[in-house]
């Protein structure tokens, strides 16, 4: 089963979860030891710039699903 | 109820507040804790660069919206 | 009156300064304080980096202005 | 043979895994020494900016591969 | 006499030349002091980094103007 | 002879290698001292977030480029 076998999505809401999903997955493949992020999560999620930087990469992910969902006008 | 049941705004100026808002959601996914937010808010709100950062995800966002209601030419 | 009533500009220069309003514009709402902002005012004007920051955020509020009135090309 | 013979993939997934060989390639070809980049393979691994740098890259890079498969709409 | 008459450019490196114009023009409205400007050139002409930043600027610029003349396609 | 005659390539690959050069010649615009950048390589080429900055550069100019050549789907 593929962790992402389509860009499609309902809603707008789960448009932007799966935003989420494409920005975590990459740190992911490079990072794969879950302890090794688990370690660094007091790192980024107390820290303003980290924390945008992470909603950066989000918007850029989000910008691609909304587009392959035709922004959900259909 | 959906926090983001469509892209679409009837103006512009709430494009933007809704671009905004989609900026502050990828933070709050991430650091769900209230508390921790506020507390990083000094932070960000008294530094340039960080306040810059926080503009280039919004100008992001904004695309996307902006798109979305096909810059509201219509 | 609204601060963002169109992205339509006459020209492309007018167009760049409607770019440069939507960059301040998300540093505005996350600090409100006018004196803040002013105190921050050196930081970034004397710092190369800061500079092509703020340089960066235009340059992206600039593409989705430019898009909305396709390019000045009618 | 080409390392990039064609951005078309047969599904999303392989084309955020081409992204993210689309993000390596630079590194590669602006620092091709191996062992250099085994030795800084550390630093990034365990520092979360690096990490969201690093998904940033493969945002935008998926942006461009989804593009061209026209988002495996068809 | 605008600085900015039009985004249309003759050929792909007249582009670029403008990419790089539309890039520094938001640093100069940002700090408008000649000598300031001046200062700073030392700190981001000698820095990697700080070079890498500013080619990301020019990047996003040119995809705007080769936007605006159809990729010189034409 | 223009150093930028055309986006147009023929493959992908050769794409790519296009948005590698877009990518250096803002370096090169803005430091056109070749001693100085040589000095500066060491720098960026054994810093895993230097490289990764590069990275986005190219990614960037990248879209720009497969964009004009319509994805080499033709």
């Amino acid at each position: 089963m593929s962790w992402l076998p389509t860009l499609i999505t309902k809603t707008p809401e789960d448009g932007y979860d799966l935003a989420i999903k494409l920005s975590r997955m990459a740190v992911k493949k490079t990072q794969p030891d879950d302890d090794a992020r688990g370690r660094m999560r007091e790192d980024y999620a107390n820290s303003a710039d980290s924390l945008t930087m992470v909603s950066e990469v989000v918007a850029i992910n989000f910008q691609t699903v909304a587009q392959a969902n035709n922004y959900w006008r259909d």
